[in-house]
């Protein structure tokens, strides 16, 4: 069978789902979808796609699933309720999970499933809602080497950039890696561009005088304006990168990490969505540092 | 009088001074250098440079000089110490001072050498001791519009990049800013890869599948690998960004900026020094996140 003809379903059409099922639909995937609360597949049928009305419905009519939700529990509720992809999957079934979840449940998810026959590889992706728009996320995969060799070709019509990092579980951690990455950038940029403000040097020359350096980063290049101008549109959502830090965070007290700043990132942004700014672009973590300056936060 | 020809008197032949120097003397400027220990000099006599024994005579024999040297105490007694520049100033003469020191205290010496008819820019530098020896370095500079137009055929042979940011002490506090942006930068790359190692992860690859997403930067592209292998060559010593952060948190106490990671960062370099690897790298911050984490550190 040609893998292009696999039968694609997929579960969760969110802002990055739905973006996601459009290239899979454009890049001739017969294509099935399910999304747990009614309304969001209409552009997705107008491209051809099919609906059904469950999960164990989606995994009956295809040869792969694709996941695209929020967090752990909403994954372990697709593939293991009563109506769920475990319930109507046929051995050899592929499940390419590409959820922001747990690396431990990843692999718990994937034992469970593979003793019904069903294979699983973790793939989360990065890059927002204009990566998932454009076919161009980065996608951090996990799992073994003959279902990641199946997924590629799936994954080929949603990223640009598809790497292996390991077994089940191993691209959810390397997502963590990212996540925790970009807590320090964020918060080292937002405290660069609040010292440039208040010493009263133009905040964007400073961005331009220092991109060429080792103060470069994308964010420094793609998120100060935001910073400056205190506003935040999405973007990443901070309310979800709040979510990816606690799995970054459990992930480190498993293996014995220590993360400071990724610590207290996670508090601030704690503050943050308490204070009604978790739909802000994740670079609202400047919001903290404004603010703490007497600068509007 | 052809700019070109302006005859530059060059003091501070450290690492960073010495390749700027020589870069001066290639570039056809007349030259004549000063260094308070001796033996730093014999490379630049090469290059046609004449030395002198004192700041006053650098200044007596110079149209520009031109002070690349470690701290602000250092500037000051080049500049009002008994022997030191403003004794043998003509009207007239510009002083560039390329060193990373306090903006206020630049504001001060520009006011101070103004009394006495000499005018003042500063003009910090980023690039490490690769960008000085090839003459691509980043220049911030503050000062009045005229006095930096006379600097800019001097600085565009020892940088590719220079920025006007504002009056007297607006390079300052630009390089202060760049050196708060690095601080949380390298922590944020340095708990990613060491959370990547504790999990198992190949954190070369890891750095490879997330350097084309949100979380690139110079740091993670160039100073990660130094960090996964635990070794440190310079680059940029880690004692001196500890200096340039003490600058930084003193600007933030006058201006009123709150800058956690700054603060956290330069609490860990004392650490770092103390324990002997000021001399290291400033990547060597991952030092203390592998370290708690119990990796070799």
């Amino acid at each position: 069978m040609d893998e292009r003809r696999e039968r694609i379903g997929f579960a969760g059409l969110g802002t990055m789902g739905q973006a996601m099922a459009a290239n899979l639909a454009r890049g001739g995937f017969p294509l099935t979808v399910w999304n747990r609360s009614p309304g969001r597949s209409r552009r997705i049928l107008e491209l051809g796609a099919a609906e059904v009305p469950s999960p164990a419905r989606l995994a009956a009519a295809s040869d792969v699933v694709v996941i695209c939700v929020r967090d752990t529990p909403d994954v372990e509720e697709i593939l293991f309720g009563p109506e769920g992809v475990a319930a109507g999957a046929r051995k050899e079934l592929l499940v390419i999970d590409c959820s922001t979840i747990s690396p431990a449940a990843s692999r718990a998810f994937g034992q469970r499933l593979s003793e019904r026959g069903v294979r699983f590889v973790d793939a989360p992706v990065s890059g927002g809602s204009e990566g998932a728009q454009q076919g161009t996320l980065s996608i951090m995969v996990g799992g073994d080497a003959g279902d990641v060799a199946r997924a590629r070709p799936i994954l080929a019509a949603i990223g640009s950039t598809i790497t292996h990092m390991g077994p089940v579980g191993a691209g959810q951690a390397t997502k963590a890696v990212n996540q925790v990455i970009l807590a320090g950038t964020y918060l080292g940029v937002a405290e660069g561009i609040v010292l440039a403000m208040k010493s009263g040097l133009d905040p964007a020359t400073v961005v331009r005088a220092l991109s060429g350096g080792a103060a470069q980063s994308w964010v420094l290049a793609n998120r100060s304006e935001r910073m400056i101008r205190n506003e935040y549109p999405i973007g990443f959502k901070l309310a979800l990168h709040r979510k990816d830090l606690g799995i970054a965070l459990d992930l480190a007290a498993q293996v014995g990490a220590a993360l400071p700043i990724a610590g207290l990132a996670a508090q601030i942004e704690n503050g943050l969505i308490a204070a009604g700014h978790g739909d802000d672009d994740n670079s609202a973590l400047a919001r903290a540092i404004r603010a703490w300056s007497g600068l509007e936060g």
